[in-house]
């Protein structure tokens, strides 16, 4: 794979990723949407199946890394860091760009919602339980990034990691299930179900963003979105979505390089 | 395959995929059906199982196509428009058929709904957001067509580009994935869980045509079948869903052929 | 195949079917159920997954028809009728077991479901809409049989050939689509799909038998077991569940002998 | 395999398997957690999510057996006995270092659940129906082990029974449906949705362990973890979901070995 088709394929897949993963969190919470409600199940099978469509779009271009902590499990397993600034940058860019579709598809949707009296005022009187940084999350930020439920640094830390482990290890033995018979064409909905497991079964404390890329490009978007009583965007809790996903990706290489070689 | 193939091929896919999927929206809304109120998620899942039922079904006959968008995306690909009319033609006499398949499946439902005082009056009085064209959504006519939950034009349309864009992009790239192996007896399978998740993720605005066909075909058969107090047919929408999904479908061909050739 | 090896596999995979299948509604509708409540969309997965159990589990030894639909559009199809009674007797004994067997799992659950003076009372009083044969459908027959939301006989016909004819038609074409490549190993997982779609867009009139040994095999046990407060096994509705399903897998066969051949 | 491939196979694939496991009834049970009241349908698909996802990480090294259920079962067929004890070994040891694992990912939920004082007096004053050893359920216990609704010593055994051979009689029969084609990369899916339909068909009345190592191994953890008013750990009932799964898997190799030979 050349260096521009890594970049441009990681762009398209994280930017489909995050406009279909963003754009659920949108459905299901947003005033004037038809899937209002529609509950914590739906909004992990279709991050999953984002994950997939953005897998087999992405695939023949990057290898549809898509995330940080998949690159960096895949350079440390492989001991080859080519590249691996392009991934992040593609992953980066990708991120923002679906996170400004997400916004363009739901558009009205954020406006009817960030302009409802009785929406805004509930929101601002809902405490952030245990101690914090100070900015409040605003309505609608749980679109764009993730944020815990309870703050607890060192669980928080503790969540992203184990999550993001389970999700790279997964990744990182698909070659050896497959036994060179051509199979990958099924990689895509496999890991599309292991990350509707985690979100299922490790998203509850901090809404599972195992992958850095998904927490801080919409993080920025929303930073720099014209939306009305936004809200902070929490930039205090933005480095544990980072460094916890990143840490997971190196554990999971590591127990790969330990355990399976 | 022939044009004769081509055409029956379409006809009963696209008839099984609109018998299927107007079918759980009836089934989901209806007075007296045991599905009643089981939710969006119900609702997205059982598109994508028509989907991928309708491509097993028809997919040895015509390739499975069941969508002119999908058409206009391989015919600008490939840049072939052979029975380019053929397919477009029975895609829309099998989502009239299929329509009306539903509509005799739920026969009692629909009388039992639709004579009821309290649901007419009900829907009667539900206000339509932002501004349009008069012809007020009858009670029933999100079995049959899609309709806007907040009517910005631009946006509508911007939400069907996007979703058909994914959509096709994603049927576009199956053939790079399968890399000549043969499986692409899973190609139903992963469209499915790609039309779940575009469901799912970008539903929530206008109800996914994502198919002009989809959408065209069964608001012809609501306007036409004896239906008590079934209200307009929202003919002032009807181009959205046929004009959103055609530029998807393009732009879709259109980053295929920069990006991935 | 040996016809031992076809009445044994088929009462094996009848028997996995309807334990898993009958299991489920007992599951979501009696008292003292985990998963009480747990709604339409569980019931449908569940016997989706049912029958890929089914198939993968009675394939190796009868090809897993588990329906004397299936039988009766495979022996149209091929025109070759060996075995035929086999299959149908094994189909009908296996269900009679599996609804026995859910039974015993759940027999705490029933004792303490019929013996519910509010329970009972509520479901004496649920009146049954339509013209119908007198007998009245009793608390926990669902688990065993379906029955009509509705009671329109033309309707309540055209709703299960239309489902089986879907079914039969999925099934049929999958040699087509597998094109000598011996993928069968995924033709369960797709029936699976089919299944969960066909129970979720065409269940909600009938409760989609489109098995008729699936609906007769446990009714016969419904009436044959010492349940208190059972009520009547409705059996003026069970030649429905038998003629429709039948009807609909010679359709299938006819449209695939006509379009496909 | 090396007895020491199998012995950290099992303890990382069976860890994967309760840390997603456990964890999705921390998630769907536990105050804070984002998954809360999400129901039976999500924490059903997330055990089979996490069994396909613990199969897939474990497979290469030790086969994903995961399951004394299994490994009884295979032995018994096979008549080969090698390893048995490393197999279980490594499932209890790995069994209990994900609930250990799922309590730290939830630590925050279980500290603010378990000192709810409304939680708490409601946890307490619930009756458990049937007569049983006088240990009563603790708040959380059912987050590592499982526990009847009714206590019917037979009827609990039965249902452990029924779906533990359900459970080993389609692992047991995939060799037959892959035909030698190497296509057991689809058969971590497949077992996934097999435990999905057993756990949504016959979970109702006693939460389905069908695994000894899956209930012990955090059952132990439960007794050992410092949680507060956690309550007992129900070791009266502890010998159920061990003997029934045990005697499923044998029932469902003798089965194999009568009718599938």
């Amino acid at each position: 794979m050349s260096s521009s088709d890594i970049f441009i394929g990681e762009i398209i897949g994280t930017a489909v990723l995050i406009l279909l993963g963003g754009g659920v969190v949108a459905a299901v919470t947003l005033k004037n949407s038809k899937a209002r409600g529609a509950g914590f199940l739906a909004i992990t099978l279709a991050w999953g199946f984002a994950v997939m469509t953005a897998v087999y779009i992405s695939g023949p271009l990057s290898g549809a890394h898509l995330n940080p902590a998949v690159t960096l499990g895949i350079a440390i397993k492989d001991g080859v860091w080519d590249n691996f600034g392009v991934y992040l940058a593609g992953q980066l860019l990708g991120a923002m760009l679906g996170a400004a579709l997400a916004w363009v598809a739901y558009y009205g949707q954020f406006r009817s919602h960030l302009t409802d009296p009785e929406i805004i005022g509930d929101q601002a009187e809902k405490p952030i339980e245990g101690p914090h940084n100070g900015s409040k999350a605003g309505p609608v930020l749980g679109i764009f990034a993730t944020g815990p439920e309870i703050r607890v640094v060192w669980q928080n830390l503790a969540t992203e990691i184990l999550g993001t482990t389970v999700l790279v290890l997964a990744v990182l033995t698909q070659g050896l299930n497959d036994e060179g018979k051509g199979l990958s064409i099924l990689g895509g909905l496999i890991t599309a179900f292991v990350v509707v497991g985690i979100g299922l079964s490790l998203g509850g404390p901090t809404g599972y963003a195992i992958n850095p890329a998904r927490d801080l490009g919409p993080r920025i978007v929303h930073a720099l979105l014209p939306l009305p009583n936004k809200g902070g965007s929490d930039w205090g809790y933005a480095w544990i979505p980072i460094a916890g996903p990143l840490a997971g990706g190196a554990l999971a290489a590591g127990i790969y390089n330990l355990a399976f070689v």
